[in-house]
């Protein structure tokens, strides 16, 4: 049995005197409140405050980091409590699927996961041993125990966590009640929703059109072509706004974004409607509609955050049996120098448009994003994203992008996590590894200390409040 | 004269506190057997057992990475012994070669083939001086003495190297006679063949119907159609099976595989046999025959290695002088993600299915390979390869596929080589970047020192066991 | 009011045992003499040695990496002295806008332009105190007075910064008058021209047809049809090979150089010479004619530099209003292995052919650039170019590239620059981070500490003067 401990230095530089500057950095932002710009954490978490269900569904079941690396090393998804679409057989027993993450502790050496799942049970579930074989059954319990305590709800959490904003991302037809039931819930923590219509911006998308038409139903406009669309869309829009929403959200395959003739536009739109576009006519028209977002967050003042290059549900037969988001999705090579042209030539001076760009290849941070986010008043570089979102990774994002964007130009950290309990872990790091960055910066003299605190300061918190327009 | 000295802790990290933990989790892996699982040095060296013939010959002439760089700098080729095809002169005097070779020892400052050939004079040759102008003669002399002696046979060699299982790389139409007569050599070291088709791969490649005819010839199956061609491949799968394979390998420049419909298939197998087909059908055809060696492997358990991404013979006019592996094979950007999803898709969840990848494009190891390896059960990221295979890149490697893939989804280290007196020099120096990348995940509190110790065995001797399926 | 002082440290490795070992190794490199082998002081600067105008114009407008760090944070342009192109009102008092950099100062943290900055402040100028809003007025002065003395004109500062030679960028078409005035100017400077003739390169450029006329006039030579122009561009050559020339320098977005058939180059020159070409055509045509200049380098002994990669003019309404070099210039991934071929295969083993490759896509180093700087006789690999110019870029080259090319293949640092008070910050830089690289193969004993200063000292004299061919 293994003590599973959190060190005070971890994530820190270990060269001593690196490691005593990173220490006092990062003392001056640990006990910042937390931004949650973006997340995936769903409203209704908060709006019913029930509790967890138990260890395996809190922390296995819907956890795609946690299961694809155990699927990848021969573990059956069903037998992680993964329900086939079909109907087929599963796991059911909690117990059983607990062990068998346990069992393979080791998988997840080295990675992230490892590093947030550690702090989730050290600081939020109180378990002091190692995962294993040996100790499955004993923190099972122990678990099942703190999740049973009334200040283990989710509310609760978000006080606990120093939570001061919390994003969720919704539906552009959701009807936002969940939000409303929402409102002064707290005085600490202010929960606003994300504008994300990204159904309705896949023209090839599964069931496009029935979207289209559902956006008609909710919004009372006809939305049988592309004006009618569009006005439904921005209503959508300003009902976000009116329930605070601070930005919109975007996943797409690629980056382009570019305005079509009008003429065109309506022509491809009325083709998808009634049938499946080609997948030229289909991208043109993707590429048309972001435009067209784009010029409504110039009016309406929503961030525009760009999450691409990412291709989903690679495995067609695993996306049939189980669904989307599981574990198979595998990004390609981003380019936006030339994708992002004829936005930034229409948007990218404007002051009313703030653009943030994310990113899963690491590649394009010092060739395309850090020169452009350096160059355009518009641009800002999103926080290291998905399979980025690492200590090794997010130091070399802030190694490869800073000499070119400046810190400045940075969104400060994003979580992204649909995953409640990591959430303080997730913050955690990033400031670790801003302050690991700042502390060298310093003991190779090419930034004083104390210009590197007030960065971390910013990086932890102002800059954020800042780039999201916080209230 | 400059002495030549290996330091006990060379490529470990300098920061004391962290080279303290390399050197403890180093010295676990140190002494454990050396897996040499896909290599390049020719099965005749062993079953002949003959003494080599000279320096030259030994260290210099067939090692392209040593010649090319002399060439880069100026040196005629012919000068180092390359013998034009044309019949052209060489340099035929092993003692001029390698007298050009230490004078220009400076041109090999910082790269891993000084690490190596320091590694090969000090442990292998017994050579105690750095080589110059003024070392050449006498260094020269010494080699010529040890090469001499009675122990330093090919055999004798592999167990002072503590090499355990050595496996080789052959012509699909092999007759494995070679390979018999080894059989039963020796009791520490067992040494197997490696199915490698790729002249019967390539239709676009030079002699390809020569090839072609040739398998039939050696299987008495008629390879005129494809079916009788991918039975004749089959039938010398399982003969490589038969004499102790456990892998075929497989070069290409793209990774594309994807299988054609059967007609399409035998058009273009026809097309190519009486003609030379045009580019994009050779890609076609190729794409599908890789697709087929897949699906046998499945069938026959051998694991399946692809190395892409290298356009060889960059120089044609140097190769129709020198001919190929002579240092004028230059990489390109990889693509995997689209490449490989039709495989993917097919057998990435078949556990009799195992692929590994190899890269000369570090690109790729965040963005594509380690998101796959760490998504499909099939899948193994195969250790860094060729330009890649250096104490930076090494390193590189662990830190940008270990957060996304883990530990246990690489395929522990492969040394590729040709030069049988590097093969120890190799091991040693990934073992010490392993633990110098643990080491540091240690030092920064993200790993417990017993499990980095437990991960540096398992990279060093249990993973490529069991991904190669050794017996 | 914070002090500015340049730690002797700077940019050195923080752990204690590699940093003494840097510092060997720097104070071996510190006062060697600087080479400046390519850049883009305008001779005239030399010949005029006119006393600089004020400290806005001297250290703001003219240096595109300052401004558009402040464009992108939301500074108006024009108040940045940045003077529209359509005749609209800017600032014109130097005072208000160095007000507003040193307000914004605390932008620059943790980019190079903080290090030159710094090194211009505290050893060109003496400045002592960092830039803030309090110290705008104090610093001003301080310049305005400094730039007055005698010896801040700039020969003499070439002198003070120990400057042996350097190279300025010319015209195709100059006069090179001014060169000529220069001549015997200084017994320890010699300003020699650079061979740019990118205006006449680039057939789908803004007023091609009138560069070509241009050439016409200033040679004599009718350069109505293609033999025609290319016998003007080799006058030009041999003149500017008289005057001193070393360097030819190529800008161009793709590297691709491919010869075309000889009626084809002409048929598409006519075309190009009367209207527009399509893309297509001008690509190919470009093509060819940097072919045709790498024939005559190759010939006249001209180093052809090339210098690829980077979109220009991304946003084309800033182009309109603030011309070019101004900060919206946007890298785009690179390509060499298939786009230099033709040729690498034509002139790669040509002793008086000499190419120097330059990128502003680091991932092209390990990929491709080390690998045919390793491989090709003619090729060398040019110091990190523009964004790539900084101490973590410098130091990933080092690191990227050497295990592949070796030290000897680079070719030593190029400063590249317009800014003339940066240039031996730029130098000081460089050999900072060649101590830090150096020292960490020391410290692991991946090099002795003699080979180390020998090769440090190459680089930074021995190496540029060599591959440049300087007399």
């Amino acid at each position: 049995m293994t003590a599973l401990r959190l060190h005070p230095d971890r994530a820190l530089p270990a060269e001593p005197g690196t490691r005593a500057v990173a220490r006092t950095i990062y003392r001056q932002t640990a006990e910042l409140p937390l931004l949650c710009l973006h997340g995936h954490v769903p409203v209704e978490t908060f709006s019913r405050n029930l509790p967890f269900e138990d260890p395996a569904r809190l922390i296995v079941v819907p956890d795609h980091y946690v299961t694809r690396m155990l699927v990848s090393q021969g573990v059956r998804p069903e037998d992680l409590g993964l329900a086939p679409r079909d109907g087929g057989e599963y796991e059911r027993d909690p117990r059983r699927i607990w062990r068998v993450f346990c069992e393979n502790w080791h998988l997840f050496r080295g990675t992230p996961s490892r590093f947030w799942l550690e702090h989730e049970f050290a600081e939020v579930l109180g378990v002091g041993v190692q995962p294993s074989a040996g100790t499955a059954d004993e923190i099972y319990e122990h678990i099942v125990h703190r999740i049973g305590e009334a200040d283990f709800r989710p509310l609760e959490l978000l006080k606990k966590f120093r939570i001061e904003l919390l994003a969720t991302t919704d539906a552009a037809t959701d009807s936002l009640s969940e939000h409303g039931a929402l409102s002064g819930i707290s005085d600490s923590v202010r929960i606003v929703p994300t504008f994300r219509p990204d159904v309705l911006m896949h023209p090839a998308g599964p069931d496009w059109s029935w979207h289209v038409n559902l956006l008609g139903e909710v919004t009372g406009i006809d939305t049988g072509d592309l004006r009618g669309f569009l006005r439904a869309v921005q209503d959508r829009r300003r009902a976000f706004v009116r329930a605070g929403a601070l930005a919109c959200d975007h996943g797409h395959l690629s980056p382009r974004i570019e305005r079509l003739d009008p003429e065109e536009a309506q022509r491809l739109f009325d083709q998808a409607l009634v049938g499946s576009p080609g997948p030229g006519a289909a991208a043109a028209l993707e590429s048309h509609l972001l435009f067209e977002q784009a010029a409504m967050a110039r009016e309406d003042g929503l961030v525009m955050q760009l999450h691409t290059g990412v291709l989903r549900n690679h495995d067609s037969d695993w996306y049939r049996r189980f669904g989307p988001d599981t574990g198979f999705d595998i990004p390609v090579a981003g380019e936006f120098t030339r994708s992002l042209r004829p936005l930034l030539e229409a948007f990218g001076h404007d002051p009313a448009f703030r653009l943030v760009l994310f990113t899963v290849d690491e590649t394009v941070y010092s060739r395309e994003l850090a020169p452009l986010a350096g160059a355009y008043p518009a641009v800002r570089l999103g926080a290291p994203w998905w399979f980025l979102d690492s200590p090794e990774q997010m130091l070399r994002f802030r190694r490869s992008a800073t000499e070119t964007a400046g810190f400045y130009n940075t969104s400060g950290f994003v979580d992204d996590t649909r995953a409640l309990l990591s959430i303080p872990a997730r913050h955690d790091l990033a400031r670790r590894v801003d302050a690991a960055h700042l502390a060298r910066l310093v003991t190779e003299h090419r930034l004083g200390e104390d210009e590197a605190v007030r960065t971390a300061i910013d990086l932890a918190y102002n800059i954020p409040r800042s780039v999201y327009r916080c209230p």
